[in-house]
């Protein structure tokens, strides 16, 4: 496999983007990555998208984005794992470029989640959950992460407070991001006392539906070296795992064993330890997970996730800072889109170029979680500068 | 890249399948891809789908897949591109094995289209289509593919009984294949009396609506030479492009720039020419398709695609075999599924397994070409045994 570098990133500002169709949020980050990389055109497109059938009544994403981008006849298709459609397509993009297909690969990431009736978001979304067993039953995502923080917090001791606090981290961080969807700060009061959404979840440890889109470039390193002055951050690690789309058949719900298997895969690749990695973007999709998914990441050690949180280790200014973007919680999550943002989140901060107040000071080496369902697909990636 | 083999092919009977939900469909074809190639898991799965979201409220196979097929936690993906899913899918895998990445993979494609109120399946194939310039104006596929169908008449003299003589040679190809959908036998005359769909298209013009599934086994050729004793058959070349979603954007409606732009690359990657290839599996999505498809492809002169099926050229004791196994026409049409089973129709022709009365002389190498929309994407491979 030929070593591979992300040369070009792209993201819109994120929202209720009431003015704008799929299509037009698609090739609006598909043509910031292509400015950023100071490239006009790419040889394929990897899509990643979860519903655009339900959320929108527009399949086919896989000829509209190089169509709306102007940049047609190249290849297209989208790719869809759930929330971790974005990283999958990443992964697949990575993949062309690394077995010598083609140079230049787009990984672009996309959803428009807003424009659907009251419940119609809810009801999209749950058709990443298991349709016959768990949705037909009642059960939407909130409900199946409150099962896991129950059990968490039972096993474990995790507070109500340390739920709290990943919230509260993530909104101090999206606060500096001016593409993030939700920019106000929270107490973790107000976490506690919004409104209840499925025990002890409330709105406030939910992530938000959001209209919004991603693009990265890949492309062979040896090509990378001629296109661009920008440092070059390459891909070290790719992993991948799925479990059951059931959470009830589960060994256990209070662990990720999808990101646990995707990191060892990503972490063996890479030839690293977690302890080399500087700063990570994780998917805190509810303030359980992004707890669960440090635990599964090897951050902090199985059930101390939540102390860990509160004691600052995953800070901005933390010896693991996670989710600097300000993560899903308060960036937002359209879904097909989060995974991309993820690596370009990375490579800004490889780059150096983030925000004032949210640039993490060591940031060589960047991991990206990225999870689809309640954890039944994982994608991590590892990137480091060059 | 390396090269790769397909070692193991499977597909479901197909039809209007009651009985099965999705999640069954896709593990029964696993399983017997798996049974073929003498194996009991692989390394990645690729799932072309086209809208289960749409037709099933259920999303995210990529879990699904492996999980049901017993073969969790392996990672798995969907693609889709509309009704080129499928191809798309086999795309992918052949990448990921050709990159090192993988030794074996699998791309699987399904579709349960069913189950769904009346028009829930026109409306969710119509998400091929763009949405807000073609949909919203109350076209679908079948408008679609008429107005073609009257261009290529106007322009070139195509007759109708030339468009009923690719639905005689596919469904007589169908009678004789055990898993396709509609196995009888039709005249000339049924398919021009046969109900009007869109002038000048017929219900006898037009693939049905179908449930089912089909599945194969890549794997790299030094690993395959180990594992089968059955004849290798090899990728040899593989093209994908795409084409504006909106039919009324294109220079020529009468000709499918997409797909002779995938079968170019497909062909010089192989080092061939179209005269070396010996039978093909075409997207006779609408009889119209499968005539433009074999000028696009180069099997007749542009505009002269419906003479050379009347003139037997395409039968399959012709000159140039195309769809030998019945076709999208016959075999059915779940759209997911469809550029899989070609693959595996090219696989079991070229090892000799087609069943009697199908089986093409000489079929050393097989093209296979699986589009969707109007054209929008196409994707052709080309396959050789060793």
């Amino acid at each position: 496999m030929r070593d591979v570098a992300v040369i070009g990133v792209g993201m819109n500002k994120w929202g209720e983007l009431w003015e704008a169709a799929i299509r037009d949020l698609l090739a609006e980050s598909v043509l910031l990555a292509l400015d950023d990389a100071g490239i006009d055109s790419v040889e394929a497109m990897y899509i990643g998208c979860m519903s655009s059938g339900l959320f929108t009544h527009q399949e086919h994403l896989g000829s509209i984005g190089p169509d709306y981008s102007g940049i047609c006849p190249i290849p297209g298709m989208r790719v869809e794992s759930a929330c971790a459609s974005g990283g999958a397509a990443f992964r697949a993009a990575y993949i062309h470029v690394a077995s010598g297909m083609a140079d230049i690969v787009m990984a672009a990431g996309v959803e428009k989640m807003t424009d659907v009736d009251g419940g119609g978001a809810t009801f999209a979304l749950a058709t990443a959950a298991d349709q016959e067993y768990e949705v037909y039953n009642g059960v939407t995502f909130p409900g199946l992460y409150a099962m896991m923080a129950n059990h968490h917090m039972h096993k474990y001791g995790t507070t109500r407070d340390q739920l709290s606090q990943v919230a509260v981290k993530n909104h101090l961080n999206g606060s500096k991001n001016p593409l993030a969807q939700f920019r106000m700060k929270v107490t973790p009061d107000q976490v506690k006392n919004s409104v209840m959404v499925a025990d002890p979840l409330t709105l406030l440890d939910c992530s938000p539906i959001t209209d919004g889109s991603a693009a990265v470039i890949l492309c062979s390193m040896d090509k990378a070296k001629e296109l661009t002055r920008k440092r070059l951050v390459k891909i070290i690690g790719s992993g991948h795992a799925s479990d059951t789309i059931q959470l009830a058949q589960r060994e256990d719900i209070s662990s990720l064993k999808s990101t646990n298997m995707a990191a060892k895969q990503a972490l063996e690749m890479a030839g690293r330890k977690i302890s080399d990695i500087n700063f990570a973007e994780v998917h805190d999709c509810f303030t359980i997970a992004e707890i669960m998914v440090i635990e599964a990441l090897g951050i902090a050690p199985q059930g101390k996730g939540g102390k860990a949180t509160a004691d600052g280790i995953t800070a901005i200014d933390g010896k693991f800072p996670v989710n600097a973007s300000g993560g899903l919680k308060s960036k937002g999550h359209p879904v097909g889109a989060t995974g991309v943002a993820q690596i370009a989140e990375i490579v800004k901060q490889v780059r150096g170029e983030a925000d004032e107040g949210r640039q993490v000071k060591k940031a060589d080496i960047g991991l990206a979680q990225n999870m689809g369902g309640s954890g039944a697909s994982s994608v991590v990636h590892i990137l480091e500068g060059m």
